[in-house]
């Protein structure tokens, strides 16, 4: 059996998405930017992808710019604010420990160029308390910015709370939304935030593409000069098929989303009925606040990497945390935020599963992991350890 | 008939790239950073795509770094050198008047920021002479960014002598290759440059992707912050598809290069034969250091935008100049750094033209434009004042 279980990772594309995609690959590949009729075609697909895409997050097609993806998205909500923010001598930014790295690294890219960041803790179970946000935003304050949803543990932030935190103090609120968008409601009038990231590989559209989601009245700065694409703002000929594709993955995901977080809910309870009993395990993240689909859990005494690669030699692919530093030794920055001592957080492992698994794949994992476990034990001098000290 | 003659702006997939593409969107999607087997598939394919870009420009793959594009490429190569210039106390670029907006823009950006722009002239033909810029290299000079061909007229520029000039005073050459890569022999060996930026979709590879050849040496200043991806210089889950399209559309052009040159360029002849001959017509760039699909002409007493229109309504999409400028009322700043006449700027017409393209499409336009450009004389009040003052 083959259960792919990393889809925070990135999904596969939709057969919907694809079938729209194609025919823009060979007969409409004209350039947007064109005045004959063949970039003019070209042009009019582009601004239905907008109204589509607008319409998911109930915004405006003018408060859609299309990105590279998510991380292109985040660099430039960030820069924005703090270049905005620059030119009113406000120069203090407030995010938490636990954002994506497109958002921790751009932030110390800023600290390096004179900002003052603030990171917010996050509580054991992952969720930042708003309170906090509110106590951190001082005069001098440009930007908050907060994810909707962890890419590792899949806690939902207070999201609508910290936005009304943000409107009263009258600061930018950018929260990236890449792991929640065709996941779970997203509404960027109920959030109240000034912009949001996301990206269509993460619910079943097209790498390549992302969408940047900046209300009205706010000036985006450029990250790419060039063309006046995007409304100047995106320099560079659109992506449109992946544009197009990630409309059609997109609409397709709000359509179904209550159906498919069902569907996915009730498959990561057979996981975590599955998995919890496991010795010495932990569930990482608050199991109420969450993506439907994204369960992190520690077992102790295990390297989570040995644990990827045999579970790999039966056919599941799942993760650490995230991909993006999937090369890395250190243990998750996600996990340690939320206090997950660094000799547990080694042992994490990530599965990540959307409408497109089944129930009987969640059977699978279930006997596979605890067999894979208790193997990787069995030859740990960490775990020995472990059982030494409780007796 | 419809005549597709705008490969500058955008071309059409090739077949070969598209099949490499279609199994990465529906079965081989993994994300490369992934440890699993699906994601490490993904790895080897991104690999194997670095290595084929690599070959086609004669240099190693760990020099390139793929990007989303042309104009993301342009860019972080000019902030990587105004960032490794602004630390050893050099402000001072060099450009040319008549680069694409990608690179114009960014300097612009740059000039804000505090950096002292040259721009050197290009001659009536379209072409820059070398000495000058080897005149207006000062001790303050980062960078020398020059293009290896033009995007309006074709022009092809003595790279090769700026490359040596650039060395010799020690340095940094960066070309934008947008419009070479994949039409005429492009050598970075040969070239001499220290960085090259180029994009897929102008020789038959998808939208979406793009390389910045960068020289073994060389560190990369960020764009876009976060994941580990493109060993650090580029964060953002890699575009698999769409890198691998472009790698395999690449390979087919470099492979076909020569009788596609050859190809091309008696179809360009049958262009400038059947219309230089028009009243009033001239054509811009230099006919000899051009390449091979490019045909810039301008015809006094009409507006480039009717002639356009005109001929889209007989099948033939062209264009007046560069697609990214198209909604613009301003003429051309390629044409006027040229010395062409803000009047006669205006009644541009680019023909650009590809291996795809048939003799009869050509025979076709040779007939379609003295007639539409004959039929918007007959009512021009300026084409009757070129007439009377003839007399």
């Amino acid at each position: 059996m083959r259960v792919y279980a990393d889809n925070a990772a990135t999904t596969k594309l939709s057969e919907k998405a694809l079938e729209t995609m194609l025919p823009l690959f060979t007969e409409g590949y004209g350039n947007p930017s064109s005045l004959h009729s063949v970039g003019q075609a070209a042009k009019t697909e582009l601004e239905k992808a907008r109204e589509k895409v607008a319409k998911a997050i109930n915004a405006s097609f003018k408060e859609i710019y299309f990105t590279s993806g998510g991380s292109e998205a985040d660099n430039q909500a960030i820069r924005t604010a703090a270049y905005q923010g620059s030119r009113k001598g406000k120069n203090h930014i407030i995010s938490s420990a636990f954002e994506h790295h497109a958002v921790l690294h751009t932030l110390n890219a800023l600290k390096k160029e004179g900002f003052e960041i603030t990171l917010v803790k996050v509580n054991e179970n992952g969720v930042i308390n708003p309170d906090d946000i509110r106590f951190a935003i001082t005069d001098k304050t440009c930007l908050v910015t907060i994810m909707t949803a962890n890419n590792e543990v899949g806690t939902i932030q207070p999201v609508e709370e910290i936005g009304k935190i943000c409107r009263e103090k009258g600061v930018l609120f950018h929260t990236d939304a890449v792991q929640a968008v065709g996941h779970i409601p997203v509404d960027v009038e109920k959030i109240g935030c000034d912009m949001l990231s996301s990206s269509a590989h993460k619910f079943h559209g097209p790498k390549g593409a992302g969408f940047l989601y900046v209300r009205k009245g706010i000036i985006l700065k450029n990250l790419i000069e060039g063309g006046a694409q995007e409304r100047g703002k995106r320099a560079g000929t659109e992506n449109l098929p992946a544009i197009v594709g990630m409309a059609a993955a997109l609409e397709e995901a709000v359509n179904n989303l209550e159906e498919n977080e069902k569907k996915v809910s009730s498959m990561k309870k057979i996981l975590i009925d599955g998995l919890s009993g496991i010795e010495k395990s932990r569930i990482n993240g608050d199991t109420e606040k969450s993506l439907p689909g994204t369960l992190n859990m520690c077992f102790e005494g295990i390297e989570g990497e040995s644990l990827l690669l045999l579970l790999d030699s039966k056919g599941i692919c799942a993760s650490s945390g995230s991909a993006c530093t999937s090369g890395s030794l250190e243990p998750s920055h996600v996990l340690l935020s939320m206090g997950v001592p660094v000799e547990i957080a080694h042992g994490s492992l990530r599965l990540s599963i959307n409408e497109y698994n089944t129930p009987e794949e969640m059977e699978y994992i279930v006997r596979c992991v605890p067999e894979v476990v208790s193997y990787l034990r069995s030859f740990s001098p960490v775990w020995d350890e472990i059982k030494k000290e409780e007796k």
